[in-house]
């Protein structure tokens, strides 16, 4: 066994990276074993030196994060702390430096991957980031490896658990949007600003970054097509209940039918209860792979949290170091097949749309001309009213986004429709 | 990229051998990006070469295994044949001759992982296994990587495809197990000779296997403690669901409480429905892993079958033929921490015992004596009786199966006690 330890250097010591250093610490024999040599932590830049941090030497804290990753002699740099700048940079002159780079960082992955794949590659150094989707889950590695002889086909995963706790509860409860809201914030499972979360942002960045790995086809944050779940109701929940389903906010990553092109999106869905992510709770995670060959898979586990992203961030650590050992990199981008992503106008699936209209014969006839002439075939309709006013739920089959929005469109200029109250995907079926 | 082509060798073409053949000729092009060079079937040797098999030119067929193991150009030998010998001598051979191998062989791997270990070790080559527990669902690259650096405490799994189809048709329409076994059989679900599955020989190789990987501690089939599920009867179901519960064969691989040891079982339990292992459906494996910084982790999916298990396959093809490429290996067997494998009597947990007794008073005193002076601690009583005869059932916190096997020992020996109708554990909660 080597005994020259390999060299840690930490940017960012809050919830995440102060877990891996605790982790580093109490487990160090074992990651010792386990790399083939012992692995130090040699350096934690951080913005407030002064906060007390717990088991961490004090001569290693410093402010300056880009002298510590020009130090030369570090061999891990792991960056979590968040953002495009100055993690961007920090990360492009650890690898100019010779250090490989284990992050967390979702939104800098989903928007610059392939430039950060690129400078890895040029600097012979490992670019690993298990903890950016899906928090303890494995992903990133089985979508990466494990199926690399398969074909991936869908992606499909609830991967935001501040929004999965928000519509379990609604769903379980009965609650509105912001009473569920402020049950998560009062839990600490929504931050103060929760709009990265709720507006989907947070989850279409993971989308961004499993379609590109499961498609081997550069996929940026710009590419998914994203919709908050700020205008889920309870009346949307008592729908979804009556056909049999709940409502998840949900990332799917998909190859188009002729597996010419590829579409992500971010968006919440009613999901049948008899689908296996209809029952994650709370604010776990889970992760639904449809490939050629496998079949069904599915990944679960919690999303967040300081110990399952530090669990996740370690596994990185111990595989970057075993490679830097024998002298070899693990699989760095994957995007020779290039697909293009196309729009959400292409995007294939079932809707659910719920129109307030005129109580008076004939109002069914005029609305289901307007599905037929947009070419979306309906499935069912059900009709209900009193005193004049009336609701049609209808459920369609399989129709393209486009379609669907261009029916949609014409009912509302339809002098019998005084509204249309919700339209929702239906997925999972 | 490189130009010249790795050699596979495929030892075996039955039903998952054929469909690796298949994947490697249709995905051929995505194999080779995925790789960074061509791969090509180089030989496959069978036992009957006149069956005809579509796809595989007749000139790669040979029945002279261990000729194509040692032609010395061959870099990957694929292991489909299962048992013991010959794949052990193979195997071992590849190795001297310069190849990785991949298996899917959990029989062997159970029982000598060890040694095929240390002969891929000594002539620094590959030992990859991913097929060989829960199919497709990728399992042992998350646990020996993405894991490398948390401690694993508990690997619980459904790992056996044909006795999850027989309890899931037992406990959905109520039948006995014979009858459920026989529609199994009828369905393709169960072979014509069932013991490798029904008696938990089957999961408890899988459970040496995860044992040894989640432990880094040598775990071999023997270690196993094993109890079929052939007893399991309808009246069980019916006590389960009195429960809220339902019953599953599980493979149960557990650190003790002080850390200090390991141990590994399969065998019939109740688990709550609650529980995520609970709703796994039909020939469905799932397997829940607990770690310290993780939390709960659960991988779900196709357990066999032909396409499922050559996408494992598939998966470590591509890794170890980028390892060749890279002039490198993945990890190989960890061991280091070598815990003691406590029996079975260390085992501790709740269970659920039924006994026939005496309908008279004093029976429950004479009961709960028993359970107290062999520190077995009950939670919860039901008793009910009529004409003389009655039945008590007896819900335990946790105690360790030793203490449990005194009880009921004891228990048989009371007058009043005409029989012990079952004893389950209770394991999830």
């Amino acid at each position: 066994m080597r005994t020259r330890p390999l060299k840690v250097a930490l940017l960012g010591c809050g919830v995440v990276g102060s877990e891996v250093a605790r982790i580093m610490t109490t487990h160090a024999d074992d990651l010792t074993a386990r790399i083939g040599a012992p692995v130090e932590l040699a350096g934690v830049a951080v913005r407030r030196p002064d906060r007390v941090r717990e088991g961490i030497a004090p001569e290693l804290v410093t402010t300056d994060a880009t002298a510590l990753v020009k130090r030369g002699d570090i061999d891990v740099v792991v960056e979590v702390i968040g953002g495009i700048e100055p993690a961007r940079t920090l990360i492009t002159t650890a690898f100019e430096h010779g250090a490989s780079v284990v992050s967390a960082n979702k939104a800098l992955l989903a928007q610059d991957g392939a430039a950060l794949h690129a400078a890895a590659e040029e600097h012979g150094r490992d670019l690993y980031y298990e903890a950016a989707v899906a928090g303890a889950i494995p992903l990133i590695r089985p979508l990466r490896e494990s199926l690399a002889g398969d074909k991936i086909n869908r992606v499909m995963g609830i991967v935001n658990g501040t929004t999965n706790f928000i519509l379990d509860k609604m769903d379980s409860t009965g609650a509105g949007y912001q009473e569920a809201l402020d049950e998560a914030t009062a839990l600490g499972y929504a931050e103060a600003d929760p709009t990265a979360d709720v507006e989907g942002f947070d989850a279409a960045a993971k989308a961004a970054i499993l379609a590109a790995i499961a498609f081997h086809t550069r996929v940026r944050l710009d590419d998914v097509h994203r919709e908050g779940m700020t205008e889920v109701t309870a009346a949307d929940f008592a729908s979804a209940k009556e056909m049999g389903c709940t409502i998840k906010l949900l990332a799917i990553c998909e190859r188009a039918e002729d597996g010419g092109s590829v579409t992500a999106r971010v968006h919440p869905a009613m999901i049948p209860l008899s689908h296996p992510l209809a029952s994650v709770r709370g604010a776990y995670n889970a992760v639904f792979v449809e490939s050629d060959a496998a079949g069904q898979l599915m990944f679960y586990g919690p999303g967040a949290g300081g110990s399952p992203t530090a669990s996740a961030v370690l596994g990185d650590i111990v595989a970057v170091c075993r490679n830097r050992i024998g002298g070899a990199t693990g699989p760095g981008e994957s995007a020779y097949a290039a697909l293009p992503v196309s729009p959400m106008g292409d995007v294939v699936t079932r809707y659910h749309i719920s129109l307030d209209v005129a109580d008076k014969p004939g109002v069914l006839a005029q609305v289901a001309t307007v599905f037929a002439e947009h070419g979306v075939s309906i499935d069912t309709v059900r009709q209900s009213g009193k005193d004049g006013e009336a609701s049609l739920v209808v459920v369609t089959h399989r129709a393209s986004d486009a379609a669907l929005t261009g029916t949609v469109e014409a009912l509302r200029k339809l002098d019998t429709v005084r509204g249309v109250a919700s339209i929702m995907r239906v997925e999972g079926e």
